[in-house]
């Protein structure tokens, strides 16, 4: 994509904004429902070219299409509810507690353009018609996905049903539109019409981007979700109650998707003298051998498990391989190292970097160990944190909580619900601000405040009109209310 | 200070965390309403301190005090309400549309310990106890004031009150710190303990700070407010209906406070041809002169009304001066300026960066002017923008809205009211982030998402217990209403 339409593309956006921006709720909402039910009638087709773009199973694929589907529907009624615009009515007061009060009305409202920089590893759920795409569409945002190039034509099929259905539902033409290429992707980025961006991927891309954004003549909101090793603890108490299902738990979460989820458990900290080889080597071993996402995430992925092998005091467990195919592509099976705590905090990045793929490190910790110091040591940025307690065991969860985005109390970080109450980020390097990129609140990513002082009905936006004609919850503030201030 | 005790108030701060952010919100609310009330019970002695420090006038700082006051108050509401921490309790429904779903719960927790930046311009509303810290305070965290060199004695004073009565409601030691020195500000905004900060002061010193905070091994969240120029569109038809009394009230906006506001109109735009010279010159040449805040603000000022009116094609309306006394502080009296449209483009910088005092340019813009277009091109960042429409007179208000936090028709931009509404940041350089530092909703800057997924009862944080002992309000997603997405 050349600059010239580079900037076409912009514009195209910002063209499109005031429409998408004032389209009444039940117009977004019906977009989205459209969008869904266009990726419904399009299953097969689209399933057949993503498992060919990436090597995903049918199942998955089929599951997250269905996941991509259900969160378009699920920002439809966010939309129609309209509480996520936090439209507040301060009457005129007279007789403030600061000398007279004027009118005034504020509400969220969507913050323009946004660039959406598309995963490799959720060719639907985070791609094209993803989350992202999903939260910014429904507050009222222009798109513009920057396509990743493990699956292009997927995105380009994706892109074109999703943009009629938008149309048909009476959206404008550049309500979602896809651009390809890094040079296109960083073009828009720097654009002055992109008012915000969001981005799923690894941390060097992704610092770099944020890098990027923050050092444009005016610094826009750059939400990145970079990476997280997602530190699993257990304690003897639920070794000894479930230590097989644990492990066999463990292994499974670390190999589904070979891997390649941002929410895999990185880390498994057991106590030490734990036996847990035998256990670890039957499941992991029969996990069949699954597809990396593309070439070079398996060379990525190669040269990371050695660094990470070549640390002093990390033995394997389990030795999985990494086949290559006649195509180049990587097959692999679940590697799963060991070592003691101390060896982990000598061997540093080597160790301690996210590895994406079917890896993950088994540490064993001495009886007595501050398990929430380790977290705050050595994994101080996650998605998630997840503890396997015994019954009615305690734990430090208010200083973990200082280091993810979601505590799990048993069961396993993969498979994010989306849902109003999810979560999906964390403190850095988990993502670049404090927001989530699953679940409802979402959009918020994708909203500023505004407020409208002393307006007349006819210039205000349909959330602050006295009529309320979008019909949403707002707050008031009546005249009078400060005197219990 | 020197490095080792930088070092001790940030783990100061951290050591108060638990207790700040698990502090009920009777006992939070308490300790705002003690720090409102001994601020009350001292307001002579403070505002001979800020008078004698600052310059600014004894009613405007007894305003000023009061304002303070009602800021924590209001905050203390705000927690008491609870509505801010967005509880979310989504019930474990083994029919969930994608597949069983755990039970999950977020709600927003405090992110840590706060560096607040005071300002210079409010030494009580946006300085020790004003209002980041309220807002901090509120949201349950720790707060280090790095104190601003142009009072520091009533800092000193303010940060003595408002800790004992902190203390006194049962807050710890480290719930409020002072610290001053630029060393101390940046070596705190490096500090691993600190995890988010806010400033109120110039575009030069926020965006060096911005830097800083963003080159952090784990970059935090900075929200500065760093300088508006507001501008003011008035339409033939306002000054048909009342000329007079709009340039009045525009020369009294320009010049209270001697001009050291945030909200300050920069730019009046008014069609070619109004007569508006007598007008200015009646109401500017009565202002009495007023100190400026301190010497560094009285020489910048010097020199960025000398380069302002050195640009071609910018004439003098009513020169004001600036005396200097014996103590080396400058005493001014307003001065406003006036360029053609076409002279205001083509002068840059010179003339449309924000000049902090009592300065102001009128823009004589062509009938017909799309001045939705020159904002866009010449003013793209504002707090506000205001219009002064005739009746019935329409305005282009979702393009005027990109530009601005606040939009006002009639009146004008200084005097912001400290209300749920208020919306006090917009796109940059008015502020670093989409947030509002003035205003209840100023408390999510100091808040981040946390989910807990299948956790027991006793490990939940207060607000998703199921007995919700904060009482708070909670959005409920009860197993099974995921048929309807």
């Amino acid at each position: 994509m050349t600059e010239q339409t580079t900037d076409d593309v912009a514009r195209r956006a910002a063209a499109a904004y005031p429409a998408t921006s004032q389209a009444a709720p039940a117009v977004r909402a019906d977009a989205l429902r459209r969008a869904a039910a266009t990726l419904g009638d399009h299953t097969d087709e689209l399933v057949a070219l993503a498992q060919e773009e990436t090597g995903l199973a049918d199942a998955r694929l089929r599951g997250e299409l269905t996941r991509t589907r259900v969160q378009l529907r699920l920002f439809a009624g966010v939309v129609e509810d309209g509480t996520y615009l936090d439209a507040r009515l301060d009457e005129a007061d007279p007789d403030f507690v600061l000398g007279p009060r004027p009118d005034l009305r504020r509400t969220l409202w969507p913050v323009g353009p946004v660039l959406v920089f598309a995963a490799s590893n959720f060719p639907f759920a985070f791609s094209v018609a993803g989350g992202d795409t999903a939260a910014a569409l429904a507050a009222g945002c222009p798109v513009v996905v920057k396509a990743h190039p493990g699956h292009p034509r997927l995105a380009e099929r994706v892109a074109a049903l999703v943009s009629g259905a938008l149309t048909e539902a009476g959206l404008p033409d550049g309500a979602l539109q896809r651009v390809a290429g890094q040079d296109a992707g960083v073009a828009l980025l720097e654009h002055p019409a992109v008012r915000a961006a969001s981005f799923t991927g690894s941390q060097r891309v992704g610092q770099l981007l944020a890098a990027r954004a923050a050092a444009r003549p005016d610094p826009i909101p750059f939400h990145g979700e970079l990476g997280s090793v997602n530190p699993v603890l257990v304690s003897a108490g639920a070794l000894r109650e479930r230590g097989d299902e644990l492990l066999a738990g463990y292994v499974a979460s670390v190999s589904g998707s070979a891997g390649q989820l941002c929410t895999k458990p990185g880390f498994l900290l057991v106590p030490e003298g734990t036996a847990y080889d035998d256990a670890v080597v039957a499941a992991a071993s029969a996990v069949a051998e699954h597809r990396l996402l593309d070439r070079a995430i398996a060379d990525r992925y190669d040269a990371r498990v050695a660094a990470a092998l070549g640390a002093d005091g990390v033995r394997v467990v389990h030795a999985g391989h990494l086949r290559r195919d006649a195509d180049g592509h990587g097959w692999a099976t679940p590697t799963i190292a060991a070592a003691p705590l101390d060896a982990v905090r000598a061997a540093g990045p080597a160790l301690l970097d996210e590895v994406f793929g079917p890896f993950s490190v088994v540490v064993e910790y001495p009886e007595g160990t501050d398990l929430a110091g380790v977290v705050a040591e050595l994994f101080p940025g996650n998605l998630t944190v997840t503890l396997h307690l015994g019954a009615r065991e305690d734990a430090p969860v208010d200083r973990l909580a200082r280091h993810a985005g979601r505590l799990l109390f048993g069961g396993w970080p993969t498979g994010v619900a989306v849902t109003p109450a999810m979560q999906h980020g964390g403190p850095w390097p988990a993502t670049t601000t404090d927001a989530t990129s699953v679940g409802t609140a979402a959009i918020g990513r994708f909203l500023r405040g505004v407020a409208y002082q002393d307006a007349p009905q006819s210039l205000l936006p349909p959330p602050l009109r006295d009529d309320n004609p979008w019909n949403v919850p707002r707050t008031l503030s009546p005249r009078g209310a400060s005197a219990a201030w």
